[in-house]
């Protein structure tokens, strides 16, 4: 059975109705996934508004839920005819552009910000939700261990990435939850690098961000290990210990009702005692869920408050330029206070293949 | 070299500046894809703001063109310090959200849309991008050829998507251009059924809408055959022939100067004439390019003049719920005054597995 979200956004945002149309926020109030279109949630309930690519799926899945599915290219569904009855209506105003709020307003409507209530209540998952993250990690952590034992000198960083990809979409992944970053030698000290046509070498340090989603909802996770130990690799290991040590300190430091600063300067105090803290150049962490980056946000000076039942990353990174780059990244929950990681199946320690 | 369209975008809009934010639109200017961050434009040039994850990979692939690299998180590179200087500043307003928007009216800027500009430059394709798009459509067709021989009964749909999404990476795709849609038997009636765990049985339809990315662009090609003859398609053979029939003319008479309207009507009309009106129950086409979906748009009523260079997909389709579906799609371009097909390899009479 599909999870609706219909009332639980309509009572946090309490306006007389709340008018919602980017794709995720509409995905959270329905559990459907549509392009286009829009939903309105009032006290009687919530009706999604699509065109006829979706209805007769829609329809199907949403039997027995508080969602009714309606056809927008029916003369009497626009939203203007749909929303003048009302006085107040919600609508997200960070993802509403200036010409539609200027509509919206000309429609003598008073516009309530429901963004804070999306933010809210999609920052603290539910079970199903929790299900749905745990599967998207197992799957992820399964596909990688399935990719370790295929990856051969010569294979270019795509081939890698295509590979992993494969693996996990056999396995049940929807699709990737971004753009599989594989980096071998010193791309790896690109936080972003863009996956290309580098073919591996015996000695190559590989660093791997990737996961899937599974029900709509991601995970995300960081291996980095080598190819063979060709000798060379004493400082990227004493940078390898440091940042598992840093990891580590966070799943055992980090618990519920800490800012997201407080949980980024677990691993950042850490690394700058360690002498790398002008190379960890990024935030410690990100929520996951529908979206692969969203609230909280665990980053220096960051004022998020850290709760049970919000997933994150644990990614502390050490980068230095031309070198070598070290990432380490599981997806974390709060659960009775306490920090859970989602990974299970793969090593933190480092691998050599 | 990087193609980058600072310069171009500048100039068509106008204003003493345009500053942009949304991903697609800050990689057309740059030609290099940053989440976060922002892109100015001004009469010296183009200055992409990013940070620590891309400014070195940023700087070594831009040098030599037009577009400056420099960090957003030092002290004087805000949005706010750098604008303050200009006094109209273009900016995309159906991408600027309301709060954005009054934000930078508070410095004293005087706002102009720059969207109008990004969809004209956008639309019509230079030969670089022709070359991306021609490459991701070849890569869609030769990965489709290579998954054919390996389709078993049994197989789920998510299998089949799973292996043709590997053969387009491993042929050099950087992603999907959209999530894959495999469509066995009458999930084909669903025109964005999603992907799912149902098994493959002999005489089933498969109706398979896919696509990839080469440089950023996207191709998208829908190909729908039988997986055996178990006699039982006879209307199913009627509707694919119709849609053939829709789809080919569309390439025989859609000439460069016609609204989205009059390509639609093209194949919309012939549908009609066979009985097959109202179960064509979407448009014709969508533009192509950095986005999968954008200018121009191919539909009933559509004012956009469709001219040489654009990029837009060919897709005609037939849908009786519950049944079957029929969907041909490929992507297409106007050189000349006349379409012309980027798919050459693969077959668009019926295939019969």
């Amino acid at each position: 059975m599909v999870r609706t979200n219909g009332r639980k956004i309509f009572e946090a945002v309490g306006a007389d109705a709340v008018f919602t149309t980017p794709e995720y926020l509409k995905r959270y109030v329905t559990g459907f996934l549509t392009e286009g279109g829009f939903v309105i949630s009032d006290e009687k309930g919530t009706t999604m508004y699509t065109d006829a690519r979706y209805t007769e799926a829609a329809e199907k899945r949403l039997q027995g839920t508080e969602v009714k599915v309606a056809e927008t290219d029916r003369f009497d569904n626009s939203p203007a005819a749909l929303l003048k009855k009302y006085r107040t209506v919600g609508v997200p105003f960070e993802l509403t552009s200036y010409p539609e709020y200027k509509k919206l307003e000309g429609l003598g409507l008073t516009l309530v910000d429901s963004m804070p209530a999306f933010r809210a209540a999609m920052a603290v998952k539910n079970d199903w939700e929790l299900n749905a993250i745990a599967r998207a990690c197992d799957i992820a952590e399964e596909g990688f261990l399935r990719l370790l034992p295929e990856i051969r000198e010569g294979m270019t960083e795509t081939e890698v990435a295509a590979l992993l990809e494969y693996n996990m979409r056999r396995l049940g992944a929807y699709s990737t939850s971004f753009d599989t970053i594989v980096a071998f030698g010193a791309h790896a000290a690109v936080p972003h690098h863009e996956t290309g046509d580098t073919k591996l070498k015996f000695g190559d340090e590989i660093l791997i961000d990737f996961g899937c989603k599974v029900d709509g909802y991601c995970s995300d996770i960081t291996r980095t290990f080598l190819f063979g130990d060709d000798g060379k690799h004493g400082e990227f290991k004493k940078a390898y210990a440091a940042v598992l040590a840093a990891h580590e300190l966070v799943k055992e430091k980090l618990v519920s009702g800490m800012t997201g600063n407080d949980g980024d300067a677990i691993a950042r105090d850490y690394l700058e005692k360690a002498g790398y803290g002008k190379f960890f150049t990024h935030s410690l962490g990100h929520g996951i869920g529908l979206n692969i980056h969203e609230f909280p946000f665990v980053r220096k000076g960051g004022q998020d408050v850290l709760a049970d039942g919000m997933v994150f990353s644990d990614e502390p990174g050490v980068y230095l330029a031309g070198e070598y780059g070290v990432r380490i990244e599981d997806t974390i929950t709060l659960s009775g206070g306490k920090v859970k990681s989602f990974m299970h199946k793969t090593d933190r320690n480092l691998v050599v293949l």
